[in-house]
Parts: structure tokens; sequence; C-alpha cells
């Protein structure tokens, strides 16, 4: 099984080969900057193919779904930047897509994005993918309605739709994609939930903001190894070699960047 | 066989009880705004849900690609009334979403009519239903590019794209719900490319723009009746009767709004 840089390096070498759609036309050329040239850690992706190698798929059948996974992720940064909504003209140091393309082209380059990402999910023979993937999205949207107009909403809720919803997907899309029955998805799905609060609440940490002004230092630490406990445990509970898995955890509790 | 007004209602009804993902939370409200308000034709689900009645399917079966279709109808207008694209604070004689909602909501009530879209065709046993949404919507995207985006893009690569895919996509969704094999979609498939460009000369005719500058009222006129008669003639080829959909091209190539 590979350790989660090769698989990133994987995933980064199945960006650059990405086809794009071709009546798409000039627009790609925005989709291509937010999804390739902005970069990114590649963490859902990675996540997802993990999964399927657990699982005993080959890296080949799991791409579609975990490529999706990233498309629908820059898809939501892409739509979150524009100046109606978080307004930040910068992400990872470079001009946000808006910035860099003018703002109509931007909320197409999401569109786009958003459209892709099901494409890739309903290139599987069972339609399971794609309806995981519609459902999370939906889920995302709705955390992202409440972060940015609704004030004083849940930050819980915000962050477990937010966050969580893709998270859970990166694990959810590679069972379905690695052909895992439902029967056997139980403790898999646990572990998915547990990683998007996981990430969130580090996040928070090193960002110095939501969970960390909410629980404080120390209340916010003790949130993460909690869930960080509750995801090896899932894990536990899976018949399979979950070694890589396990990496990805102690990776995301301890992480600094 | 239900005549088109008929359909349209069934429509409207599907349209009114339609239950929004529940984590969307309060961003359903433009969402229903944009759906079920603001109203429409409903031209695109009547042909989707007529094309599965001419080949013995069930209302029921193909209502939810029917929904789909005008789920993704509707988040295109949401997204390009935007004021980064073609900034129209009026749609039916009603506030566009932006202007009723604020433009981030309108942002993200779009995103979610097009996951929305993708929810309902994923929920058939096959995944074409799905794949067909997802290719069609990035040619519609593609189309909305070249259209604000670039200056003197050919107009008929603009309203192929633009407004032939939803058109296409009606009629070849509505043949993989109702179970249709691929070796008999050929002519099905050649008549839903023909409404799309009937359709859209129509809309140039009455509005005066598009091929009514470039051909003049009567080259315009002609290239709409001879859409017409090659609609006809497709459906001429499929042997099921298709007295309702013979009557949704002359209807369409008389209409007067």
């Amino acid at each position: 099984m590979r350790n989660p840089d090769e698989l990133k390096t994987v995933v980064e070498e199945a960006i650059e080969r990405f086809a794009f759609w071709p009546e798409l036309n000039g627009q790609t050329a925005s989709m291509r900057y937010a999804l390739a040239e902005m970069g990114g850690k590649r963490v859902r992706p990675v996540i997802c193919l993990a999964t399927g190698e657990a699982c005993g798929a080959p890296v080949e059948q799991v791409m579609p779904a975990a490529l999706a996974i990233e498309l629908v992720h820059n898809f939501s940064l892409v739509h979150d930047d524009l100046p109606s909504l978080d307004d930040d003209d910068e992400r990872r140091g470079k001009p946000s897509v808006w910035a860099a393309y003018g703002e109509g082209t931007a909320v197409l380059a999401g569109d786009g994005l958003l459209a892709e990402a099901f494409r890739l999910a309903a290139s599987y023979p069972s339609p399971h993918v794609a309806r995981e993937l519609a459902e999370m999205t939906l889920g995302m949207i709705g955390g992202q309605y409440l972060d940015t107009m609704v004030d004083g909403a849940d930050l819980k809720a915000v962050h477990r739709l937010k966050t969580g919803c893709l998270f859970s997907a990166s694990v959810a899309m590679a069972l379905w994609a690695s052909g895992v029955p439902e029967s056997e998805q139980g403790a898999w799905r646990a572990f998915g939930d547990e990683l998007g609060l996981l990430f969130q609440v580090v996040d928070d940490i090193l960002d110095q903001d939501g969970f960390f002004v909410s629980e404080g230092a120390d209340g916010a630490r003790r949130l993460a190894d909690e869930a960080a406990a509750r995801a090896h445990e899932r894990l536990g509970e899976v018949s399979v070699d979950t070694a890589v898995l396990d990496g990805i955890v102690s990776a995301l509790a301890t992480r600094a960047v």
C-alpha cells in the first residue's frame, strides 16, 4: 500500500492529466488554475484513495471518486472566495480565481468544477458514488449558508456541514467505488465523520478561531485528541489493514500547517 | 397520454411537493423562490415527461429526470442573472434571486439547485441519467462562457451549447429513465437536438436579436420552420405514438411568448 506522500503524488499526476469536458471551451483556463495551479494539500483525495487501497481496490478504480471530491472542494473554495461571500482576493499566496479571472468567470468556474465532479462520480457502473457526492455537496452548501448568512449559527453544525461532509464523502465514496457492501460500511462511515471534526478542530487551533475561541486552547486540543482517538477506534473495528489511514489520522491530529 | 397542459400541471405539482435536502437549512427559501415562486413555462420537463410517456414509462418514473432538468435550468438562470454575468435584477416581472436575497445567497442558491438536480438524476438505478445531465450541464456552462466572456463568439455554437444542451438532455434523460436501450436512441436524440435549435431561433425572433439579426426576419423564420420540419421527421422515424410531441414541436414553432 502506498503511503500518503505517494498517494498525493498520484493525485497530482491525475490532476495534471485530467481532461476537462471540451465544450467548456476557454472556461477551462480558470478551472485549471483553481484545480492545479493554486495547489493544495489534496488531503481529501488522499483519504479517498487510502480508504480504497485498504479495501483492496486498485487506485485507478477509486481515482474518479477521489478527483470528484477534490473538484467539489475546489468548487467550494472558488465560490466562497467571491466578493459576495467571503471576499478573499488571495488563497495560498496566489490571487483567488475571481481576482485573477474576474467575478463572472469565477462563478462559471465553480459551476464547471461542480458539474465535472458529478461527471466523474457518475462514471461508475452504480449510481451510489454520485448519490453520496450530491448529498454531501448539499450539506456543504447548507454549511456555507449558515456560516456566511446566519448570525450566531451553531459552530458545531457549521463545521459538521461545511467541513465534515466532504471528509465523510471521501471515505463513503471510496467504499462504493471499491464495492464494499452497505452492510459493511458502518464503522468506516463513523470513521469518516470523525475525520472531518478532527480536521476542522485542528484548523481552528492553527488559525486561533472557531473551536479555539469557543472551547479555549486546551479544550480545543482535547476535542481534537478525542476525535483522533475515536477515529483510530473505528479503524480498529474494520477487518483490513488500516495502517496508512491510522498514519493519516495521527498526521492530521499533529499537523502544524 | 397527457397533453402538454396536463403535463405542465403535473410538473407544477411535483415542484410544489419537492422536498429540498434538509441540511440546506434556510438556504432553501431562495431556492424555492427561484424554482417555484418565479414560475416558468416548464417546457423542458414537459418535453421530458412527454418523451417518457411516448416510450411507455409512467410519469412517476420520469419525474425525477424532468425535475432535474428544470432545476439545472433554474440554476443557470439564477447564476446568469448575477451582476457579474448578465446583471439582470428582474426576471418574469419579479426581482431576480440576487435582487431579492442578496448576491451571496444567490450564488449558493444556484449551487444548491445544481446539486439537487444531480441528487435527483442519481436516484435512478443506472448512472446514465446522471451522466447525461453532467455532460449537458458542462456544455451549457461552456455556452454561457462563450456568450458572456468571448467577444464575437459564433452564435450557432453559443445557442447549441447554451440552449440546445438542456433540450437535448430533456429527451435523452427521458430515454434512459424509461429504459430505452442506447441502440434505439438515435432518432430520438436527433429529435432532441432539433428542439433546442427551434426553441432558440423562435426566442430570437420574439426578442428580435440573435438569429433575427444575423439571418434577418425571413431567414430566421425559415431556420425555425426547417428545424420544426426536421423534428417532425425524426419523430416519424420512431415506432411509437408521438402525437403529443408533434404537438409540442408545432406549438414551439408558432409560439408568441
